[in-house]
């Protein structure tokens, strides 16, 4: 890891920074907690110098005018969810945390859009969405503590990717302060508007080292009248690709939610995060968890008959659709559960991998044999959003130092087709397996970016490049 | 106008091009034909000083190295049916043609990709995928002539923007060429990957500015069993909204385009463009062209019902459905003769603005009065893709001087809350008026960005900025 250029006077840059914005806007010592320290990947945690947490996009420009005067290096603290170290502090960095710019500003119903703060958390968006009749479809299982400005920052994926897109395809506009505290409002409701660069595009999924993201405005999407979950068990992949491939046709896009999970996964997440209760009868050789979006009665009826059709036709050894809500949750209640299940597994390591649907399988077949050889016996769990070639893996290591060990099955395995991360990030911890999936004119691309926006490096230094 | 940077020594230029490419790869003179000249605004038409047609990436990487060493200006041209002057030679331009570059690749129907090089016209990419059974949704009328490049590099509405998105969303990769002749390979299948900053945004919808877009990898939906036409008549553009909205919810997403129409376009374009035959029996306040997507009968079924319930709801007063591909093409045929009708206009302007639907009737106004206290009783047409907010105006001029008074007349009334384009595109031709839709801060933006990949303003200039 590189070191962050240390700032000339610490001290001096956080009375500034107190007398700009009130002595409780910044925590240092223990006041600055330890929910500030590490990200959910719980790798490598470290206090920041000091928690900066401003009330406003005017008070997030005065700090890092200040920063980037000093050179002082900054580290965006959202939700803290992520997964790939973005968030965790490197020794000596303040962190900025958007906590106090938090809430939805507008919903406009007949136009389908919703403007909020980046602190504000992905829950309360959906809900502020659904009680003016529509839905903001991002969905993840960390929903109620990831913030939309961390969705924006990573371009967050999720469950309802296969119909609405990643974050990009859901964000219409944002606002977003720089390096050196120019605030760039692109904040716009239209659907569509080519006056110029889509200047937005520079902070969705960049990890926050190009611009802070203050404000977002959102599309929202008609709200179904119901979700309609399916739980099917299925005896191998090539039986997950057939009904993946069903499924979208005979529900005209309306699948909304396609999950895959492996029996080693399943059972285990039934047995610690389920009660033991499995959905169906028997074991199968692989699992799917299904949402079809229905507009009225006849799209519940058309896509249990589909299933029926898929029964009879082998493509399902069995399945079973839930009748309420409860019966929903508790078929996504293993899925849901992944995040929790890692702390129970330490030291483990995740992974979001994905490739072309097609090499899937044996991309599968040669890490399970690598990992067997260099692992022996334990667990490494599959599961993933299979509509979007968006594989999990959960692996269970003998000692945290096989890590690195880990990594290079992992990503060697895909070097020339796949992406070491789907949705999670690059982060600092996928840093020096960039390589594996982006080429040397890409990376050069993005250090071109780097250097036009924040040619200081303080912001995020470390994390993506 | 600002003046493109003077070569030293074109000559020479062409000299080396010939050499490096072969001589029937450079045109000059007057076999550098009229079709290079213009696009289909057909303003300010211009020979350019020569036009380059190069065979592949490897090539164009070539030219731009030679014009990036003596700061040559190119123009980029693909099917030349951009209404905002891009592709339109500024004088000594270079025009880089990509009418060589040409065809499909690689289908993957299982992944639902495509490939294909930059000069491929867009119905050729749609025919490819259908012959694989799946859909390119993207489509315009220009389908037959403009190229998937063009589309990329100007990021593409057209019609089904409403269920698919704009180009944007259906670009999964791209390779394109710096001003400098680095070629950037992006060109991944994979639906989502984080990895690293999506260095492929720089190129869509930056319409050349930023690099040469050489080759795409586009995302590829099911094909629907059956694209269901239906023409309506309201009252008003309140009656038209609440159709819009009742047939997205009452489609569960299906809807893949609306077309609003204005009785003077309509009637216009019914007698011009169609033999007089009206869809409709009476004339009605607004008319609304609606395509629902249909995965079997029971879906054209729920669509013709609902809108009979409209009829019976008040909310539109008369509809037809088409009953097969001859009678949808009928239907569609007055809204598709818009660009060859601006033909038979002349002088006359058009313009393709976008604003939040809740602001469009109070807009029309605006504008229809101040047009006519400046043109009097002109015809001022306004048809559009309602579904995204985004209104086409064709004014017809007294003299084609009057331009400017119209643009003003067009653009002030939007200023603060909507787009001078939603999706033509900035050009040359709405470079003035981009200061109405975006920020000093976002403008700024765009010149870091232009200033960081082309240090030399090669690349299309004065275009966009």
């Amino acid at each position: 890891m590189e070191s962050p250029p240390v700032s000339a006077d610490v001290d001096a840059l956080l009375a500034d920074l107190r007398a700009d914005l009130g002595p409780d806007a910044v925590l240092d010592g223990a006041a600055a907690g330890a929910r500030h320290h590490v990200d959910w990947s719980g790798k490598h945690a470290c206090p920041p110098r000091a928690v900066v947490r401003p009330r406003s996009t005017a008070e997030v420009a005065a700090v890092l005018r200040r920063c980037h005067a000093v050179g002082q290096p900054v580290v965006v603290q959202g939700g803290m969810t992520g997964l790939s170290g973005g968030a965790t502090p490197l020794p000596s960095e303040l962190a900025l945390s958007l906590e106090r710019i938090t809430g939805v500003e507008s919903v406009d119903a007949d136009g389908g859009t919703l403007r909020a703060l980046a602190g504000t958390p992905l829950a309360v968006v959906q809900a502020a969405a659904e009680d003016a009749g529509l839905a903001f479809p991002l969905d993840l299982a960390s929903r109620g503590s990831c913030t939309i400005g961390g969705n924006v920052a990573t371009n967050a994926g999720g469950n309802r990717v296969l119909r609405y897109g990643t974050t990009r395809e859901l964000v219409l506009g944002v606002e977003a302060v720089l390096a050196d505290g120019t605030v760039v409002s692109s904040l716009y409701p239209m659907l569509k508007n080519n006056a110029g660069y889509d200047v937005k595009q520079l902070f969705v999924g960049t990890e926050g080292t190009l611009g802070v993201v203050t404000r977002v405005e959102l599309r929202l999407h008609p709200l179904p009248a119901e979700r309609v979950t399916a739980f099917a068990g299925v005896a191998d992949f090539d039986a997950l690709v057939r009904l993946l491939g069903a499924a979208r046709r005979g529900t005209a896009g309306r699948l909304s939610a396609f999950e895959a999970m492996w029996p080693d996964y399943y059972d285990y997440a039934v047995r610690h995060a389920a009660g033991g209760a499995r959905a169906l009868a028997r074991p199968h050789g692989a699992y799917a968890l299904l949402e079809c979006e229905a507009a009225e009665t006849a799209d519940r009826e058309r896509f249990e008959s589909l299933l029926g059709e898929l029964m009879e036709a082998g493509i399902v050894e069995d399945a079973v659709v839930a009748r309420n809500l409860d019966e929903a949750a508790r078929l996504w209640r293993p899925r849901e559960a992944a995040g929790e299940l890692l702390g129970g597994l330490q030291p483990s390591i995740a992974y979001d991998v994905s490739m072309p649907l097609v090499r899937l399988p044996a991309y599968l077949d040669d890490v399970r044999r690598a990992f067997r050889a260099a692992q022996g016996d334990r667990p490494l769990f599959a599961f993933g959003h299979l509509g979007d070639g968006n594989l999990h893996l959960v692996a269970s290591l003998a000692s945290a130092a096989d890590a690195n060990q880990v990594d290079r099955i992992v990503y060697d395995a895909l070097r020339g087709f796949g992406s070491v991360t789907a949705e999670h990030g690059v982060g600092t911890l996928k840093r020096a397996w960039l390589g594996h999936s982006r080429t040397a004119e890409e990376i050069g691309l993005m250090r071109r970016l780097k250097a036009a926006l924040d040619p200081r490096g303080i912001l995020n230094p470390g994390r993506v490049l």
